[in-house]
């Protein structure tokens, strides 16, 4: 089973655009995955091609039309989640990235304009994701972020199968600081106890070092980490059966 | 002055990739903004052209050097800020990115491999930014995001300047839910109301929903937006006075 994206949009010239170089293209020329962008337009019925009309109740900017988007949509392979991408999503999270990157791949509908309508999302059973809390000028690019982060987590895609399991979010901490040679550069050093040679040591200091970045960079992060450690079995669940 | 960004990259060919199509692409066209990307290993010195180096302490992956980059940004325009996109950044806000497009620009710098060494960040006085808490390929995509949110909000670039204040994050909501046209479609109306021509009640509803919608979608969205709130000045202060 390959891993399967279709892309439903107005641009589709941006497909793979950037996934296209490097990892993620390496991979798609293997046929590691693969991937078509759809025209929305070619669905629309009337002989201007509308895909769009001004907001019921009025407001600035255009919507674009459920039944246009849903006819794009019925006529792509089902089988696979079917997602749109919006500022009024679920945000997207790594594990969920996860799950989508281990499944046979996706349906992605890219918003334009103010947006999509909501009686599309709810008659087909669409997820909304959002990639963070700023706008974007289309749903495109948050498309290509969402394929990107699936893609390298797809087998045989990174080199090494461990590669990965440490980083940020995995463990619901940031990651550790890194440093390279040179071992001095512009008179800063690299920490001592990372040219110790002591693995224990180079551990903990890591763990340390992940834990107070975590906390004073991302206390939304920490505050989440922290609150499931004392709720998990193995904490305050525990001493309450003492 | 025209907004300018510099994006520092082993993929120069990623850019400007999907912002060269669209809204963004025709702003760029019409010079509204201007865009270089500089490939970092033109700034290696050994004859193997490095980039990177294992990283201190041991673990899988490479490093990219502080020398080498710090090589490429001292070449680089100065009198912008300087952002490393990075999964261990602060994350990326409507606010960030209202500040940054209205300023000079800025000078970005995609990380790959497992990071960048961390001394470039305090030697060079560099902002961290994350577009979400999920982990790419490499920082490129994260750059083409950032400067899409940016690039959206230059002057000229969006059609009416009212455009976008109403938006998701814009008012610490997500933004109400969106209909247009047909009034029926698949046994589906639009909401009543949206068609009442009662300018008050319309805004009214859409108000509620964007409440509604952001205390169940987002609750961490809406407890800082609840908080806010409460402390403002014509708030808790004010009763606090009396």
């Amino acid at each position: 089973m390959t891993f399967h994206a279709t892309v439903l949009t107005l641009y589709p010239e941006m497909f793979p655009g950037p996934l296209g170089v490097s990892i993620a293209g390496r991979a798609l020329r293997e046929a590691l995955w693969r991937m078509e962008a759809v025209q929305i337009r070619d669905f629309a019925t009337d002989r201007h091609r509308s895909v769009d009309d001004t907001p019921a109740g009025g407001g600035a900017g255009m919507v674009m039309r459920a039944d246009v988007l849903a006819r794009a949509l019925d006529s792509v392979d089902p089988g696979r989640p079917v997602l749109a991408m919006t500022p009024r999503g679920a945000t997207l999270t790594q594990a969920r990235v996860r799950a989508l990157a281990g499944g046979p791949g996706a349906v992605i509908l890219c918003g334009r304009f103010e947006g999509m309508d909501e009686r599309l999302f709810e008659a087909r059973g669409i997820e909304q994701v959002s990639i963070g809390d700023y706008i974007l000028s289309g749903g495109e690019m948050a498309a290509l972020t969402l394929l990107d982060a699936c893609i390298r987590l797809i087998p045989g895609v990174m080199g090494a199968p461990s590669s990965g399991m440490d980083e940020s979010f995995e463990t619901g901490l940031l990651e550790y600081p890194q440093y390279t040679r040179p071992a001095e550069w512009e008179g800063r050093t690299i920490p001592e106890v990372l040219r110790s040679g002591d693995h224990a040591k180079i551990e903990a200091w890591r763990r340390a070092r992940a834990e107070s970045d975590t906390r004073s960079r991302r206390p939304d992060l920490w505050e989440r980490h922290d609150g499931a450690r004392v709720q998990s079995p193995s904490g305050a669940r525990r001493r309450n059966e003492d």
